[in-house]
């Protein structure tokens, strides 16, 4: 029986991928177009304010080929408030011109293998607050796939002892680290929540820094042996200020 | 040849996950959605006089992310009436403005790798009767997900002999319980009804909770190397009272 | 070079599963839909004409759960037929109101693995044309899934000497007597006709003989170790005088 | 780094696979559904036409279950001309009531681990003619399956020397002969073509004869260990003098 | 921990492939397809002139089969240009006649395991500038697909030492180098961008080239033991002249 590693947990977190049905949404008239972005710009209005409040935040890009046309990625203290920004967005009018392409339930974790601190409660830490409750950063770019560790055959992550683990999460981190000022990672965690272990989602000023580090880390071991990975979605930033010019027909 | 080990098998179990036609439902007129509502609010409240005869129970609970808006879980003592509920909603007006996107068939199962006991017949004991025919909790959150036992090379769990199996369940069951009071468990067998061997449903206070325990127990060797899941549910309870708020567009 | 087993091979069959299109039908006028309603019922008329004079027979159950609302289980005595059978239905009015969730193609197969006989044509003994041209028992529930032979790695089914699969079946043989009286099984062969290699199709008075059988038999070698399994139907049957009542908004 | 095998490549190949939409197709007014058919029709005489003239070859039959409803098989000398009568019927009115339910692109294949020749160009030789320009018969039943070579673990065909994938290949080669006479067999190639290496179409007088075939070859070494399949579609053969009796409703 | 290869990243790539929704275009009017071809065409030209200011390229192609009707290759210098001109695309009346059937998001790459050059900035080679900023041929046919390297159990491409996996990537190269002439390739590579590691683009004056190439190069080790393969799609030139004819009902 292994030994669980002890993780911190923050916010909860909905990574919300929508189609936009341009086909529809062209069909309808320039006015109510007009007033349904509005809507959802006052509903973006609002989730700033909670962001400025720090209790919450969010980011929206838009996706590369025909996965997704948009990510609307949500941070919310608990599992309640995350629905209700969910059904919000759904009873939206401008929601009904999107499809559904994937969602992701998870919440912000930290502390996976870090040595033991002492006896402080790490909540008291301001530098530890700020990771597991993380203003989500305005960069270019947004890079979000889902993950697993391998139990197949010989090949058993949760079979490993905590020491091993611990070593090759070390030496993972390290070739993090060396895109650092480059690229922004936020891990969620999502065993029981969804159907992958960790969602990890990247902010870079370049995409391509996203192909280098990730294939990088494929190298390492933690990552060859025992990564097993979902879909990748990959887009550019998209300010409130831009929604009307995405959305213009 | 191994050992089959031996079940105590309750009420049947349907699992009924359902997306909202959000788009759809807004072109209803106030009145018909209004008249909707309550005619799915009788049928929980006939739901509910079972529930309060002992002959059967449920659980309504919105679902967090695209996969689904609502899980209705509903217990009954044999398949014909498990089906007559089934088609009952299929035929309530509100169906028409569900989207269909998940379904899960078990039976209530206990006693798996139990100590032997008394000659006495189990069915007579109160605790287990309660066990087998579960008043389902209405705690804040819900956690839902199907799963097999591998049988992969040499990681095959029907082939370990049923010492083995037991020893393993037994340390298994010992990382339930440290979230005694934290977490409720029903555990429904699906071998030859469903597309997985077992559902596991929990319950939870706290959301956080769920990510605990299944991390936690993704370690004991019986998870580890033994264990092979479906897609996991997560949401937040929806009392009758709370129905019409939520349908509200 | 494995010897490949002897088969006897009798009826074709068609499993043909359905959901129904709730919605789109409850739109129907009611005068229609008994008129739809009638012209099935005139077809299960047919059906059991054929069935009378032995040259086929027939099943139709509800489904429990999304995956389908009926099963309707066709043999017929060849390929030409069964599909003259299947486009009848779809052209039928009824059709246009139900959505084809899964279908499975194959021939009723017998005496794989059975000690040899002496010279006698075994077509000439009537128990054996009882098996191999059957009468689908009229029992409460049914519970319909495809199977393979694994042949994976050292579990490779087809590289087993016949002696040593024919042990193995022999002992699976022997669970599945213990339910002789509570469950009767019709297996159909599939291997090139399908995407399985067989059909297993049980009837059952009470439902929970399906979980009960599969469940211990799945700790015989040849499921533990060979055993490969696709998605389970299980249900209720649907005696043509409760069609109308199933099918009533 | 094994030794490739050498093949003979003739007519390019397009499997077509469609469901026919019943509900739409009944709501067209009967005349209107006559001129789709004999539209359909002329464009049968017009493959007939480059069939006697050898310069192609099709077929046509229906499908048994609910993947497809026919299936069309067309040969021709390029790519080009394949897509030019892939999109051909892509216009026909008939296709607006055609589901795609499945397609295969392949190359007509032959000479495979043969013996090597003496020097003569096998294009010289009418027998290999026609055997990589085949016309297909109008047999009583078509079996079409996608395959693969497994690459798994030490279960790898193409890390075999070639002596013994020859090997492998004659003796399976000896179990297909015992069907001569009953079963055609057509192999196409596909790599770098389609998703599955081979494709596999079968024509038989007897339907069950491609059970008898397939499953007889599972035992041979070279599909129990090497062999993956995709799906398997079988049918009746649906010459023009029937089409119209098919398609009426 | 393996040591990860360098690599020289050029253009990102969006490959785009759609179906015609034949059906709905053939109830537009003639005067409005002939608007929507027109719009297209302006589309096509204002790429054109990209291609010609050497700041981009694109292929246009039919597909043959079901799987798509037509593929759009885009290289543009950044992430945003290749959005906007995905965007760009949907918001053309002719997308509302497409089905969007699949998509690859990568990045021109070059230079993995080459020998290790002078100090001289690669970037100031003109013929390296032409591999990573590639003008796409106008031959006659293309075939793409996406591959990964395996990390299967013995069969971990990332845990082979860089020696080994550049003779490995050499002996394959040797077996491409047999084709030049023949057959033009490119490699996109999307580690992080998209679902598999990278886009295989090929582009042949004769498609039984593909064929030819790619099964010799399954028999390459490092294809046999390391390559998993995702879909196969393969068409015909579609020039700017044609498209007319091809989109003509």
């Amino acid at each position: 029986m292994g030994e669980a590693s002890q993780t911190l947990d923050g916010w909860f977190c909905l990574h919300d991928l929508r189609k936009i049905d341009w086909a529809s949404w062209k069909k309808v008239p320039s006015e109510e177009r007009q007033s349904m972005i509005h809507e959802f710009l006052n509903m973006l209005e609002s989730w700033q304010t909670v962001e400025d409040n720090k209790t919450g935040s969010h980011a929206l890009y838009t996706i590369v080929g025909q996965k997704a046309d948009i990510i609307m990625m949500v941070l919310r203290p608990n599992m309640q408030e995350l629905n209700d920004v969910e059904t919000a967005f759904n009873k939206l009018k401008l929601a009904d011109y999107t499809i559904p392409s994937y969602s992701y339930v998870s919440v912000v974790e930290l502390g996976n293998y870090m040595p033991p601190k002492d006896g402080s409660d790490p909540l008291d830490s301001p530098e530890i607050r700020e990771r597991i409750f993380p203003i989500l950063p305005k960069w270019n770019h947004i890079c979000f796939y889902p993950m697993d560790k391998k139990r197949e055959g010989s090949d058993n992550w949760y079979s490993l002892p905590m020491k091993e683990r611990r070593e090759l999460m070390r030496a993972h981190g390290m070739t993090g680290r060396k895109y650092a000022g480059k690229i922004k990672q936020i891990i969620t965690g999502s065993t029981g929540l969804d159907d992958w272990e960790w969602g990890v989602t990247l902010f870079a000023h370049e995409a391509l820094q996203f192909k280098k580090l990730i294939y990088e880390m494929r190298f390492d071991e933690v990552s060859a042996k025992y990564g097993d990975f979902g879909q990748f979605f990959v887009g550019n930033i998209l300010p409130p200020e831009k929604v009307e010019a995405f959305l213009h027909v």
